[in-house]
């Protein structure tokens, strides 16, 4: 199994060209669901909403996002079988927020109800380091939202799906066209998920071009 | 394996006790050390140092980082069987640090060298706009590390190992202790990686706390 890691993350590779007729299964959709609202994150603060675009409405909402800028990830929008839009909350708060989290930390068992004000209070403290005047939290929670980026990828590999990380979006006509579903959150990077057409994909299949491991790795 | 993926990520926690007497394997760590290194990163930036503390020297070092500051993760410095530091660069530029990475990409067959120019100075456009005027890039690159962290509890909770996710450390102190490894790179998120006491551990076998998947998972 160990070797297997290495082989899914050697697998794994940013796709350029999808095959339009190929579907990610009701079944892993739902793992990939599910490994998402597992992702770790600071504080168990779950920052976030994800957006999986998977009929034809939204994929063309998505496909108008990218009149502007990126063209180059346009297709992705419509050949792709999902894309899932990563957005993190700019304004988190103690009371909106982070109670209902604690709250779920209660409910599920996992923290003592004698604890709540404790861990509400203590550990929200994390948060407020990381908290501007204006109330900006967004460089904090960006950061946890690529968590389960990072999560979501190593889920893929293990699938045998593959996607196209893209911080080539463009978060202003996300923000417009996905107004309903962000509620305000932020979508700054997404990731189109599918089956390459590999015949067209000129990414398919090639080396992985990593700094080496001395360049990166220290055991000290 | 689907369900493997959802009984890995469920099992995976937050250690809070580590068992002292239990070392990673060689072959694990190896595993640990090549899966950080494939982790993706935005145009394949790689702007990131990982410091894997193992010798008592060390952890003596990163015991002493939190003299001031989170003295509840400091039991983990000396009783966890490695810590992992996972470092940013705050000033990454293409003439120092992305030429290393666009040379891997030819020399690994990646990428076609008539391509490297154009390489270059496209994909760079994503390292500009997250560049401010002094130069500072660290909201972007530290956001490329937490791909990292999301991609190697992954991999931990693949391997059994267990860990603890910590923002919880004093950037100051570790860039003073840890000031040669790191190079001018900033940590501010280490993972310890171990075994846990199990029975001094008190989120050991607790459910998962998470917000139900209706509030942070939307398919359109």
């Amino acid at each position: 199994m160990p070797k297997q890691i290495i082989t899914d993350l050697n697998t794994r590779y940013t796709t350029k060209k999808y095959d339009a007729n190929k579907r990610i299964s009701d079944d892993d959709l739902a793992i990939i669901k599910e490994a998402l609202r597992l992702s770790p994150s600071s504080i168990n603060s779950q920052p976030w909403k994800f957006i999986i675009v998977a009929s034809d409405e939204a994929k063309q909402r998505l496909h108008d996002t990218y009149a502007n800028k990126h063209q180059f990830n346009q297709p992705h929008a419509k050949e792709a079988s999902h894309t899932l839009l990563l957005a993190y909350n700019p304004y988190y708060t103690k009371e909106d927020h982070y109670r209902k989290v604690v709250d779920a930390e209660v409910s599920s068992g996992h923290l003592p109800s004698e604890m709540y004000d404790d861990f509400y209070n203590g550990a929200y403290t994390f948060a407020e380091a990381n908290t501007d005047e204006s109330g900006f939290n967004g460089h904090w929670t960006k950061a946890q939202v690529y968590i389960a980026l990072g999560n979501i990828m190593h889920t893929l590999a293990r699938l045998g799906i593959h996607s196209t990380p893209m911080e080539g979006v463009d978060p202003e006509m996300i923000a417009e066209q996905f107004k309903d579903e962000l509620g305000g959150y932020v979508c700054e990077v997404a990731l189109a998920m599918g089956y390459p057409l590999e015949s067209e994909d000129y990414n398919y299949g090639k080396p992985k071009a990593r700094l080496a491991l001395e360049e990166v790795v220290t055991v000290i």
